[in-house]
């Protein structure tokens, strides 16, 4: 979606390591945005991913407009089901067909041998390897790690929108994931108890608003009451008026 | 589907006339049925399928397991919208974008450059229209003409169930749709008209049931009142326990 910064030059990255050609999409998809105001918001900056991509050896920028994307209202789209009911899929209604439609485009018009995406999205990641296996399409979807400032916000396009003090404030979420990561890493098996603790972190503010906090299962990103396997655990956090999103994957898991 | 008839060797003769490669896709798809009874009475017929493919220098024929089209219950399915929501769509809950979802399977798969459909399905055909064009899918959709028996019955899949008595009956919807041609050429504009004269033309007969008659626009299957540009008249009859669909598209508008 453009506004590029070091978590997508991390993918631009990985592709060059992986593959002959890079192709970086640059596309606001109007579908993916509940929130009229939210769309309108969203930061742009064309020239200056241009230029990013120029600096990193893109091949090609494909940065479509809405009308060229979109000659008419499409009337074919995709339904995505259980993964996108919980986290980002339940406060955000009808986001995930959005995304995974644009993205079938952007496979169909690209048509890439692989496709990278990044982990902070985690259920975004799920989706786009849910729409891979189900409609067999020939890709290879990379999920690359999240980029971090240095006190731990990761990074993302909305961070832009920050005032001085929400940014001081935003690094809540991440703090609350490590509380959950640590317990989970200590061989807590409760989410329940989890959630509570890392929920605790979250410093009482009034610009501060946890959204939701969940431990879900990485494949289908349904919650899950025992932590018997490897976990996501997945955080939306409202800083004044942007709404940022985080997770931490729990691998290793200590059993009683 | 498989069953293959006339009408699927018209669709590989002009395959074979037009490229260097033909491929056959047989599968039932359990998606598009809206009624088990239909899926389990639906008609198989592989191994002679098989050899009307050789006889006619198909290149290959990909006929997969429900298993291997669907390992696990797809989680992204495609929603199909208006064109979808008249004619069959109207009766048969679900069955496009069950069409849709696995044709989209399909194209990725096999990859073709054209693929070739039926206009005797035309809501299918407008409907794989629209799923290629909405979604960018790099194939030219080619329309081909109906096969009909010597009496005008389209020739169809589900034509094996009728007994003798109900195969006598069952050219009475193309004769209805072909009253509904004659009254168009002749310049009637009025699509109720049209619609009752036509219905007029199924006999009495408690083994017919005449589900729909429509007269829709042929780009996206809405219900038109004024016939002023090219329409289907399109209809479905149910003969005992066995539906039958047609349709006849009038480009030949003769305005009063």
């Amino acid at each position: 979606m453009g506004a590029l910064h070091a978590g997508h030059a991390r993918l631009i990255e990985r592709a060059r390591q992986d593959g002959h050609h890079v192709v970086v999409s640059i596309f606001v998809n109007p579908l993916q945005f509940d929130r009229p105001d939210d769309l309108e918001r969203y930061p742009r900056a064309l020239e200056s991913d241009l230029a990013l991509c120029a600096s990193l050896g893109v091949d090609a920028v494909f940065a479509p407009s809405v009308q060229e994307m979109y000659p008419d209202r499409p009337m074919c789209v995709i339904h995505v089901g259980a993964v996108a009911t919980h986290l980002c899929g339940r406060y955000r209604p009808g986001h995930f067909d959005g995304v995974a439609t644009v993205v079938m485009k952007l496979f169909e018009i690209v048509s890439p041998d692989r496709a990278y995406f990044g982990q902070k999205d985690a259920q975004q990641l799920a989706v786009i390897r849910r729409l891979a296996r189900d409609f067999n399409v020939p890709v290879e979807i990379v999920g690359v790690e999240t980029v971090r400032e240095a006190d731990g916000l990761a990074v993302s396009s909305r961070n832009a929108r920050l005032d001085a003090e929400e940014r001081r404030l935003a690094p809540a979420l991440y703090n609350a994931l490590r509380e959950a990561e640590r317990l989970i890493a200590g061989g807590e098996v409760r989410a329940d108890v989890v959630k509570s603790a890392a929920t605790a972190r979250v410093p009482v503010d009034q610009r501060l608003r946890l959204e939701y906090l969940e431990v879900v299962d990485p494949e289908d990103m349904q919650p899950v009451e025992r932590i018997e396997g490897p976990v996501v655990v997945a955080g939306a956090l409202w800083v004044g008026s942007t709404r940022l999103i985080d997770n931490v994957r729990c691998d290793k898991v200590v059993l009683p």
